[in-house]
């Protein structure tokens, strides 16, 4: 099984595909973005991407939401939850006050917010394609530059580490899914997600949706709401409950979900991450 | 009256301010990040500070969203709807194919992800504290790089436009709010913002929350989840409603969700913008 994921070697992308069993005897393949690896699987040169989706400091990955209904068809087959320690890299000699500017993805940048905001106040920030391409960057030879990201990338592009766990919150996870061409199975212990936008104008609509989860005992275990880029105010809502879609209570809310929603995508059932 | 908004001169929010009837006889002051623009209205500094909520396009502008409930008090007392046009700025002579570098605040980044894609692949994105602070440093002599930003950053700071109307959609629109000591009285026709967290595990409870407005047919014009930066899973969710908190069925639905919710900050009722 062939696995793409946000590269190079060294990305938090690389540890979770690491943590993921499908890839035993598999293959992971660096990809230099999250479209890019999107559209590896869409073109079926892969077998399967993984892709972050939320953080538990910065919330979701926007990119890759957008991505699965502006291009959909790919399933959830998959969750790994991995926890995330930012740190500070850089060449080993160089002092905080020497940093001047500072690579990474922009997920860290918003994960360390505070500590770029009181230790850095001056260091201009240069966003990057990933966290270990800003490591690898910084290996190079950037001057005057620091990156943000993995212990396992300090390692890989010998880099120093200049401030440790630097994100604004120890509790800092980083939900990521599996996807591919077809779901799971159920399991007995299972999450679906799925994605929706609403008829314009009509109150009360989401409301109505999530009063088919509630009448049912299904527990939500997330809702965000990102803009449709089209008109102010019109937004796709993605939402999580617990549950397989092959269990009748669950069949039976989406089948009355499909009847109020203007648009439903099934993004898929898999087995809940502990 | 003192208002505080994202400096320097030829940002959007200085074009905010200019359409913001309150300011007639006022003062704009610049201040080079919004953090520091709210903190000057929590100090006093100011009268008021007009700060980015959401873009149609990118969505919300967390920085923003967070600080209204992580250091509560200020209200909104006026929104401001300004349509957005994103620029490719750089000095005279400049050619596309010569960018290798763009400067903006990420905001627009955000708002320009299939430009910036298809047309500048491989330009290293900068993040600056404004689209103006952007401008200002293409235009002292950085090299080989280009802005994006207003046609007003262009004409303050002498920049050409490389590329006109490069956003993702002609329908960009950023919302903006007026934050002062106190909200605004009834007009006849107001929104009002409110944010809450809920008691955790308890399933339904948002379902429960957004019955309160639908039952009373009060219409809900945004709902927005963010994380609380603590644990998965568990959000802040911003919602907006047609109508003033004094009017009497705003008034009891906002009673009845104070005794839903965990904790509930009351952002402001305000004039609805056209």
């Amino acid at each position: 099984m062939r696995v793409a994921y946000l590269g190079p070697p060294g990305t938090f992308s690389e540890e979770a595909v690491s943590r993921c069993d499908l890839t035993q005897g598999g293959e992971a393949l660096p990809y230099s973005t999250f479209a890019d690896a999107y559209d590896a699987l869409l073109s079926r040169a892969v077998d399967a991407a993984l892709l972050p989706i939320e953080n538990s400091i910065e919330g979701a990955v926007s990119t890759v939401l957008d991505l699965l209904v502006l291009k959909p068809g790919p399933r959830i087959r998959r969750e790994v939850l991995l926890p995330v320690r930012q740190h500070l890299l850089a060449r080993p000699g160089t002092r905080l006050e020497d940093v001047r500017r500072v690579l990474s993805h922009p997920q860290p940048f918003g994960q360390c917010a505070r500590f770029l905001r009181e230790r850095l106040p001056q260091a201009a920030l240069e966003s990057q394609t990933s966290t270990a391409e800003a490591a690898r960057k910084v290996a190079a030879g950037e001057s005057a530059a620091a990156a943000i990201g993995s212990r396992a990338a300090a390692d890989r592009y010998g880099l120093a580490l200049l401030a440790e766990s630097i994100q604004d919150s120890d509790e800092n996870v980083t939900r990521f899914v599996l996807l591919a061409p077809s779901d799971e199975a159920p399991t007995g212990a299972d999450r679906t997600s799925i994605a929706f936008t609403l008829d314009r104008d009509r109150p009360g609509g989401l409301h109505e949706v999530l009063g088919e989860f509630a009448r049912r005992g299904i527990n939500l275990s997330k809702i965000e709401s990102r803009p449709t880029k089209r008109t102010m105010g019109h937004y796709v809502f993605y939402l999580d409950f617990e549950g397989h879609r092959a269990e009748p209570a669950c069949a039976e809310a989406l089948a009355c979900v499909l009847g109020r929603v203007h648009t439903l995508w099934l993004l898929g059932s898999y087995p809940r991450a502990t």
